[in-house]
């Protein structure tokens, strides 16, 4: 099996590929604007597009087409039903329409794009010492990848790891799933910037209200973070409020799954330890005390490029890998 | 392999033993007090002796031996440790011991009791007919068992699962575990009657008062469930909250492993109806929409039986069956 492959990340406003070398990782990438307002036929034709120019790129065949998708897949990987952000694309089988498109005959195989990236921590990330972890992708939502024994855990449709959409909070505020008290609601991003909004009020010396130019619509959970760096309690406060959520679920997660290793990611993540250390704080209190040994909750710091080498993992670990 | 193998239920009161025909289930079984206070070398005597007996009674050789125990369980399913109400045992190679003891040259097979019963139900119980559930056993405690494409989830060390810990809320009661809110603070037999207890007093007229002669502190969940058949309203309404509770949690279990059959044993879950309607009618309000189909909570009438049958299972699938 030739040691390259490609992976496509297919998001609603961008489309990304990468030509990426089994154990070197990334050798060349590429992007181009969605359109996703195009529709499917549009979009499909510029993933083929952008497949054939990175495979032009490779010394060898590629063994593969792996794809990191929104939406629910299917069990066989082929097929993607109602993805967000991609109107008109209700179900398609990508896996059969690149099939038709490409030159090359490989397998074109699809995985949620949440599963993805936690594929590619597990293989080129921070996850790489770890058999099994649980992945969570701190966004525009709050998205989950199980990886138990270096396999994605799909559960019975493909559709397991919707870590966002479990509650913390029974009576709590609802999330946009409608789901009371889920840590979307806390954590996802249009959420935590609301709630740091309402919190400043009491703040009116903070500076996050120069960093916002004073328009706290502007807020956003970076903005948060630059506060923290330059000092701001009012900020760092915040941000622990969101770790200390983050670790109340994670706890959940630990008693079910007995996967003591979390490893975070996504854009929030990118606040660091000013939302992980309260996690980690946070975390054994909600774990039972026989499972609170080796507990460790780490950040993927890959950022966007470990979509891109899930993607083409996919396609050296075969269609069949998963638990 | 011969079709008959021998189960055995290791409890801090009693013994429990059964041989077991892998098509038609329990064919004889037996008892006797564990006698826990006499120490480990005492108990597992008594466990080779019940062995001895129900092999005898077995037409052809055994094929195995499997056993469930309380406690941690080591990966090779072969050790037990810390188990609750059985002093001294701290760590016991419980097959090596029993390999001693035996005549037979069988496997013997330790695994926890709560996956014990789920296998169990998986193939002569309620969960015979779907390939991957969550068992819950209310009682004591509130116990778990993933089972996952027929075979028992285990986690990376053999203790997943715990969803009596599970929080519903970050801020709710402390359970015994320490954890603020774990589902087991609220459905664990003295937490219900507690909250039981408590809620009554605004209920004068209650029959309950009557079913314990007057002494709350002899209040139990079987109590609430005979005074709700009897028609009372309030014990019926301190079911069907448990019941809200229950499917609370259910929820972030759904959404984490994407298993939509649950399937409720246990002592507490005689309450049947009136715990598990008000359940499944919360259960969906705490899934994410795409995972709301299919959703299912059924009730395993087996007892205590599912877990001599679970046992024996064991043996008939062999020590390293399991995910």
């Amino acid at each position: 099996m030739s040691a390259y492959a490609v992976g496509i990340d297919l998001g609603g406003t961008n489309l990304k590929a990468a030509l990426v070398h089994e154990d070197d990782g990334l050798v060349d990438t590429a992007r181009c604007p969605t359109h996703a307002d195009r529709g499917p036929d549009f979009v499909i034709k510029q993933i083929g597009r952008l497949v054939e120019q990175m495979t032009g790129d490779a010394p060898d065949p590629i063994s593969g087409v792996g794809i990191g998708s929104p939406g629910a897949i299917s069990w066989e990987r082929t097929t993607v039903s109602q993805p967000p952000n991609l109107p008109g694309w209700t179900t398609v089988d990508l896996s059969a329409r690149l099939d038709d498109l490409l030159e090359a005959d490989v397998p074109v195989i699809v995985e949620n794009d949440a599963n993805v990236a936690g594929l590619g921590s597990a293989f080129y990330g921070a996850g790489q010492d770890h058999d099994s972890f649980l992945m969570v992708t701190l966004g525009t939502g709050v998205g989950g990848a199980i990886i138990y024994r270096n396999q994605i855990f799909r559960g019975t449709t493909g559709a397991a790891a919707e870590i966002g959409h479990m509650t913390i909070d029974y009576e709590g505020p609802y999330a946009n799933s409608g789901v009371a008290g889920a840590i979307e609601g806390y954590l996802g991003q249009s959420f935590l910037s609301a709630h740091a909004a309402d919190r400043l009020t009491n703040h009116p010396d903070s500076k996050v209200y120069d960093l916002v130019d004073g328009d706290l619509s502007q807020l956003t959970p970076k903005v948060l973070y630059e506060a923290a760096e330059a000092g701001d309690d009012a900020a760092t406060d915040i941000l622990a409020w969101a770790g200390h959520k983050l670790g109340c679920v994670l706890g959940s997660a630990v008693n079910l799954l007995d996967i003591r290793t979390i490893v975070v990611g996504g854009g929030v993540s990118g606040a660091g330890d000013y939302i992980l250390a309260p996690a980690r704080q946070t975390l054994p209190q909600f774990v039972v005390p026989g499972l609170r040994g080796d507990l460790s909750i780490i950040q993927e710091t890959l950022g966007n490029k470990v979509s891109l080498l899930g993607a083409a993992r996919l396609a050296f670990e075969g269609r069949t890998a998963q638990v």
